[in-house]
């Protein structure tokens, strides 16, 4: 099962809306597609948005004709329309900045507008093919905090589904399956929209990962309990400073971990590292609808017309951080200065 | 709105499954039937779980002809049937003591089967109408905790809908209103059964009450974000040194708000206060079936054969309560010593 894939010439994407019950790809071809596709959940996942919007970009010139500047101007509308998909996962923006980079070096080459775009399609199916090689890595030093026969909770998905491949905060219960190590992975089912319930448990069960679902509200309970050594989450956005930008109920997790001296890690590659952002403070929560909550499963489960607040994301302060583990290795605080050096090296 | 009443010699009962969007009253005529509205949660809220349980046995002898013995005898085997329905809420069990205890003594007097019935009605009659003037009493008391501008927290329904009239919890949001101040209500939806989407954003939206609806996992964010200076939840079971037995995810809300230096309260009649069971390991914990989470809305939303862990209560020890909100007056720690109190009065 996977999450996206360039095939005939069209972005072919899992409709994650319609899991687990439906398998259903769509045909891409056009960067509306992909902003649509983005916008409504089809496709989610920090990492998997950028991947996404990178193929967007191609779509936008792919009947291209003309010379290279205008190649490149178009290429420039097309990444800033797919900018605006949403706002707050950081690997979107980087994704597109990436392929704006490529998009000026060819444009001052000499070649067609044509073999610009077949190079910056190569450039996009890198990013991804980066992603599965990045995720492979985090699951490994991920897995060095982990021992035999620990329960370990995770929110949201941050699995394959969420990535090219293995995931982020997924990728080391894969690696323990591979090498035999036995955990007992609990799936927050993750409110409004179910990621957890309906994404990771899904992904996990497939793979044949121990998993448990429950509901956001249990975590507390099931750490009270004494089931939980360790949690383990993926961000949509690392500020500066360490602060955590994730799915809304992720921060409410990582009190509840404090609280009980449970770890709380955070798994991501670089590309969600946001060194311009300086804190949590100044990354931009987006705020969706509450039909998403009052009417999310088929029927309606609120009154309508009452008050429904609805932020897809929260941020969890860096001092509820425990260690953030990426391709290059495990961080710890100070993360202001910590995180700065992963990009030195 | 009205949660259950005696009607044409039967209970008339709200099926609280089909709200907000239907409102459907059952004409339940046996103590089958209200076992099953119990365990279906057709009605629940521990108070509202008593009075059903205690009309149950009414209807378990309205159709009885012999001697009193043989009366007393089939009340007792219905009060004792009606007890299986559910573990964790005390009051269920202490509505039936208290219907036992007046059927012994009915069978003690020289009246004939059909009297001790009438009688019995009476007596389940007095324990609803005691039931909503105790939830006035509690909301009178609850107020003085709050401030005019004051965001409150609440989590699943302790309110009207759980009890005769008011409710525990939300009674003293009623009473707000009524008296011109202004509380801004934060609700949590209360998964799975989704009591705070469905039961009290609907009917504090209907008395008109300021109330936002909000998943589970926003609790804690809403907390950061400053809005909120109280939390007040209801309760199934307080044991005798004050650990609270409540809807699952109210450990969380707890801990939250401890966490973020607010207060957390919770409102019960004494009877609910049960000194017998001497702390919160002792209360036994209703598992329910993992579809309520896999697949409680009109479609499923986790996939099949997964596993899924489904506590329907957890226990708040008594260091998270900041206060227990009686009919008898506030109570605070040492509870051991404190609760005992309340009845001696």
């Amino acid at each position: 099962l996977q999450s996206l894939r360039w095939e005939n010439d069209a972005l072919s994407l899992l409709d994650q809306r319609l899991l687990p019950e439906q398998t259903v790809y769509l045909r891409l071809t056009t960067p509306q597609d992909v902003w649509e596709a983005i916008r409504e959940l089809k496709v989610r996942g920090a990492p998997a948005i950028g991947i996404a919007a990178a193929y967007g970009v191609v779509l936008g010139v792919a009947d291209f004709d003309g010379n290279l500047s205008a190649w490149l101007a178009e290429t420039e509308k097309h990444a800033a329309y797919l900018a605006t998909s949403r706002p707050t996962a950081v690997n979107l923006f980087w994704a597109l900045d990436r392929m704006k980079a490529r998009a000026r070096d060819l444009a001052s080459a000499d070649i067609s507008s044509s073999a610009a775009t077949a190079a910056l399609l190569d450039e996009a199916l890198l990013i991804q093919a980066e992603d599965e090689e990045t995720n492979r890595r985090i699951g490994e030093h991920a897995l060095t905090l982990f021992e035999d026969g620990m329960g370990v909770l995770t929110h949201c998905n941050a699995g394959g589904l969420a990535t090219a491949k293995y995931g982020t905060a997924l990728a080391p219960f894969y690696l323990a399956l591979e090498q035999g190590i036995s955990l007992k992975v609990f799936a927050d089912e993750t409110r409004p929209v179910l990621q957890g319930a309906r994404l990771t448990a899904f992904e996990l069960q497939q793979a044949g990962v121990d998993v448990t679902l429950i509901c956001d509200n249990m975590a507390g309970h099931v750490m009270s309990k004494g089931w939980i050594q360790a949690v383990i989450v993926g961000t949509d956005r690392v500020a500066a400073n360490g602060d955590v930008a994730n799915k809304i109920g992720t921060y409410s997790v990582a009190v509840l971990a404090k609280a009980h001296g449970i770890p709380f890690y955070v798994a991501c590659p670089l590309s969600t590292i946001d060194l311009s952002t300086p804190t949590g403070a100044d990354i931009p929560i987006e705020e969706r609808h509450g039909d998403e909550v009052a009417a999310g499963f088929g029927k309606r489960t609120a009154p309508h017309g009452v008050a429904i607040y609805n932020p897809a994301f929260d941020i969890t302060p860096n001092e509820y951080v425990t260690a953030i583990v990426t391709e290059k290795g495990i961080v710890r605080a100070p993360y202001a200065e910590n995180l700065g050096k992963l990009f030195d090296r």
